[in-house]
């Protein structure tokens, strides 16, 4: 396995003016979904664990990830419980609205394959994660691949409204940071996670519309955001965590990482999917973006 | 006022397959808001008491009772809650699956008025609400009402996904069909409310396919189910009570209490909304059901 | 020619729910407009003779008839003028309510081509024009056809909302009809035109649910009214009109007229526009239908 | 009352090609109505005065403006006229194409309710309003702002189809600018209202891809037109006087009144519809302006 | 392996009228992808084997088989070469017209893996297969088939268009149906496959509305057609075959191997995709049919 | 005649995501038809001459032409074969994906008229027609050109996956280019047609993103792309043949051609399809571009 990863996945619904219109869009999502697709359809063999609700939309979830040739065997769904969901207003030119309608379907420590973490390159989770049912797992999951001398890649991915306590996250947040190799965190996450800005992870920090950049070796590389045309932003920093991932797991050098990053960044914003705008690798010349 | 009526509204998203559409709609419903919405149309002064979210959807349940002209002055949005939701598959032929996802947005006791209760003709509740988290404010509402000698109505309603426990909504519902001096009843739930069958109130009982009956003053009327197109069942039962409901407010005959109630079921099942379909009394003419 | 008709034709705008629906269908229609497409499509050359607006609703019409194969060298497009308008709301089981946005193109007696009409083999017009702009154009064209010895065919077409005035309706429509050698009346206005009944004219009886009916020779023909499904009953009796002429013109025995025509109806409300679903000749055999 | 308003309302119906697409899209419109919207959503009271027709369209109209809290208790639906209707073809990069459907629903002088207007802080009319059916109850209103000492603002709002007679609508509006207190007069309209353009009204130009600017006191403040994305445009003037009134009700700076006004521009031009996109209060910080 | 199955998918695209509207359905389909997939979600274990093209909708073909479960490791996307496309005209009440679009992808003989077909319990082909590019790999499979003694399925599927030559039809057809041990024939197939009428073969017979029929072991069980909703008849009789293949391989009774089938064929009908509609086993019981 | 054209046309599905999406759009399409209904609009006479399926994809293109007013009488349906296809990825700021199924309906040689392109002005065919089933039918079409003297207009229009054989595609253009008068060739395309770039023969250079130049007498005429929103930039450079061509009949300075062609473009990838988008001589204006 060339990249575990866990977390939560849910059922999303968009609408471009809740207050008013019928017309909506159902699809699925989940930062480590995203992930996950993003680094199959390059080629790579990824694991995704994560508890589904015993329903529709559950079943909706483990058939896109089986049909993209991600790993769900760990994957359950839990009957009698539905699956998470989320509500998204997406207005041109302005920042998403988000409703989560969380549920009960929780992923236990238990439930995390230690000897199959220990058989992977990567570990990769996100903070959002720490801040729903999953948490334990994540510890577990993140605790035997340290153990076992698997890269962790952590996304810090603070969401406001589902941390009604900043201490509480500024704490879960730093934690998990530290125990990053590689760590993807926004210009304004920087400040919650200052104690893992020290030492010798690989850290990305992602500065929107002012681009990305990486120091590694102590060489700082920088790149502009694509300016590529933007249909929805949703699942933007997703792809292109999977995109320097990718890049990563393939050995190529630190400017190229973020140069994949920001590709993966413009196929995701294409279109009004999180994940269905994901480039398999015969696709990557479709789209061009500089740097 | 004519009608006080309470309960909870929802976000509601209809997809026709939602393991694999991308296509929904997206509405708002509730048991009595259709009720409220329906009696509104045919001219009747209705109050729709509840607690929405302080959120786009709940903003949108508000906007809608307030353009229809039902009296929303004692509803109110709860800021940092999200308003709850509704995902409903709905396939032609089939009975629909529904997930509710609940939210923290809590009508209490405290939220009742008792004297605009006790000055209405009649007070509408649905069990429906004895599941959800406004149980207590429906029991302080139906007690304001039985002091004040205001007429009782009751839905039973009972929704299996929500009552796990059968004997909890036994009792419940029972406790509360014995409030009622006008019960709307499945016949799938007439065991249910045994101890509310007898005595003289006014009970509607709804047979589905085999159509609708009410028994008055020791005469049993029967009507058939209506044979007009049902493009989406949803809401039919509630657009019956509103139709039963404007009929007894306006004396009229058993018979054309049933006559009225089976005609706004087939307005209401005429269109995919819940509530859209519901005719004004100029409507009424609109649609011939046999009678 | 074979058939020469004239008259109104109108921008369209179908909704399911005019008060609350954002999603509406925008077509092109006409009561001739509709009997010429579908005798086009059926092999016969036909003429149509109105005044369209100038501007894009106009262009799209002539666009359309120009397409099946329509002769419209006789039309005009009205510049400063714009094409009239229907707004029909149109909901499963009930009749449409239709709004008219009538303007100022008018078809005038000059435009009406004296020659071209006498040498078709049929005029066909119907009550509706004599309600609109057109009236006097009608006359004229009616004059020649009869002073031609051309065969004149009428569809007395009575819409309430264009006739502010019953008596005058009963007038103009009873004296259209008394100029007809074939006659197209609905059951209910039957009492419009009863001086037209008497004589040899051929009337074909349009009884909606009962089916349909004409008299040739002294023997009496009756069709039940086809089972096939209805999407939108727009359009379904001018294309009724269609088919029976169409059979006529090729001398088929009256019980074969009419199970054209209800072919052509069952062809047209298959479908939502009024036009669109109308057969070419290698099609009629794709629907079944009894009788 | 802050602000008392009156005009005529309409069903919009918009199509990205009339001459050849079947999708369309169904909504309400009218100068007066969006700013109606727009300052009820920023907090204010306000009435609007109008006559619909007696049918679902006009029904959806005051459905709207109740839904959206404004008071429409003046306004009236007149039975047996249909409401006005406009046809709008906007393609991408293209000024839109507008066909008006006029009715004779007609706001009579002795409609307007001189008290109500008296009792109200502002008075706001449009010029379309003086090109349509409602001209003399405008200019009533007007005369009773004045004489109560309301403050007068009229958006010229010059359309040359609604004008056949350039010097009667140089007239007509020339003499409703010089009621004014508050102007707002686009760059192109000045030479029709320059008898308007001396005395000390605060005029407000609204220069198009060149900003907005107004003279107060003496100084002159500019504003460049934001650089947001542009779904549709209609509705943004409009939507620009209800964010300047209302930072003028607050006795905003007047160069934060003009950037309200863009601010509701970019809002109201970030969705198809002219008014849905409107803020509420809350909403306002969600897009970012230059200015 | 439960079943073993082999055939070509395509691409479909799905119009109500082909020669007017802008809207179409894309989606994929296949008689054995819908047999495989109907099998899989009912709990069976299937691989279907097939040769698609190496473009976008050939990646679909192999993801939504592998989303469903069914093993596709034999199956190949062979680059440079299209998918194969369905254009299908479905309108109300009429019999679909579809153009087929064959491109060069083709499974040969040497693709058919012999030793997983001979350790499978069915093998499942149909007879559009002997007619479009893979008939000689279709051979081979039957062959090790009926080597190793795997029950072989045949739906005899007989299109008219892939068939210019009649003779060859009824011999290749013929001869197939002749290697069956459970055979699937519609009424109007029976001369067609005459030579295997005979002999001790489960021969099951569609008949379209006069419902389905099978002997077994000398007794005919009949069962009607379900009186269920069709929204789209597509893959009705490929759902009917999964229901019964299912029942067999479960070891139910002749009549509830129809029922089955009739419950898929319900099912399946429900919505407008070919597959999509099919049940789990856990929504066997949301359909009722008769029988 | 003002100018005969040749080649064929196609039935064209366009979907966002091909792998995911089910919304997909149908329209007609093809080089030389674009070319035609561009001509038509802006009022000059064109014949298209080829040959279409017998079925409705080949009913809708002839309707199309019919419909634009283009001279389709020796245009040809084959009953028995279907009309060409092509499926459309286009996705924003990608590449379009294009899949081409070609069907067996060829134009023969028999087929042109040849003294029907001796009395016209000009004769325009495209390159992809060189590369499909036309391409002797062309050939005799472009000799007879030549030998009445006839301006003959070559689009070089090369599609790589049409020429499976680099050297055939350079023999084949390369005659074809210097049988021109008139060249339309890509920037990319130069190379191909080197032969043809001397002599006096107007050649238009289209430059993509970099504009398009000409040379006429000696002077070389440049004009940047235009600067207008792009919804599908499909039938952009046909558009560009278009609006060349009729300022080529007109007379027009060589700048002005450019900029006519230029502004086509404009029109056409103004929204999705090839062609709906052309302008007529009147909506000239309705766009502005620079240059």
């Amino acid at each position: 396995m060339d990249v575990y990863t866990l977390g939560e996945a849910f059922a999303v619904v968009t609408s471009s003016r809740v207050r008013h219109e019928h017309e909506a869009r159902l699809d699925v999502t989940g930062a480590e979904f995203i992930v996950a697709v993003g680094l199959a359809r390059l080629g790579h063999e990824v694991a995704w664990l994560g508890k589904v609700g015993g329903d529709e939309a559950g079943a909706r979830i483990l058939t896109v990830l089986r049909g993209e040739g991600v790993d769900v065997s760990d994957a359950r769904a839990q009957e009698g419980s539905p699956t998470g969901m989320l509500l998204k207003e997406v207005r041109a030119g302005q920042e998403a609205k988000t409703t989560y309608y969380r549920t009960g379907t929780r992923l236990a420590q238990g439930n995390v394959p230690v000897d199959r973490i220990a058989g992977s390159r990567f570990l990769h989770v996100s903070g959002i994660t720490a801040a729903l049912n999953a948490r334990d797992a994540m510890h577990a999951a993140v605790r035997a691949a340290r153990a076992a001398g698997v890269t962790v890649s952590v996304a810090v991915d603070y969401r406001e409204q589902l941390w009604p306590d900043l201490r509480e996250a500024t704490e879960e947040l730093g934690a998990l940071a530290c125990s990053a190799d590689v760590l993807f965190v926004r210009q304004s996450e920087l400040d919650l996670v200052k104690p893992a800005l020290t030492g010798d992870r690989e850290i990305i920090v992602m500065r929107g519309t002012r681009g990305v950049s990486v120091r590694v070796d102590g060489v700082r590389h920088d790149l502009p955001r694509p300016a590529t045309p933007v249909v929805d932003p949703g699942g933007s920093e997703e792809a292109f965590v999977a995109g320097y991932l990718s890049a990563l797991l393939e050995y190529l050098h630190p400017a190229d990482r973020l140069r994949r990053g920001n590709l993966l960044t413009a196929f995701a914003a294409s279109g009004p999917s999180d994940w269905q705008g994901l480039p398999t690798t015969a696709e990557l010349p479709l789209l061009e973006i500089e740097g």
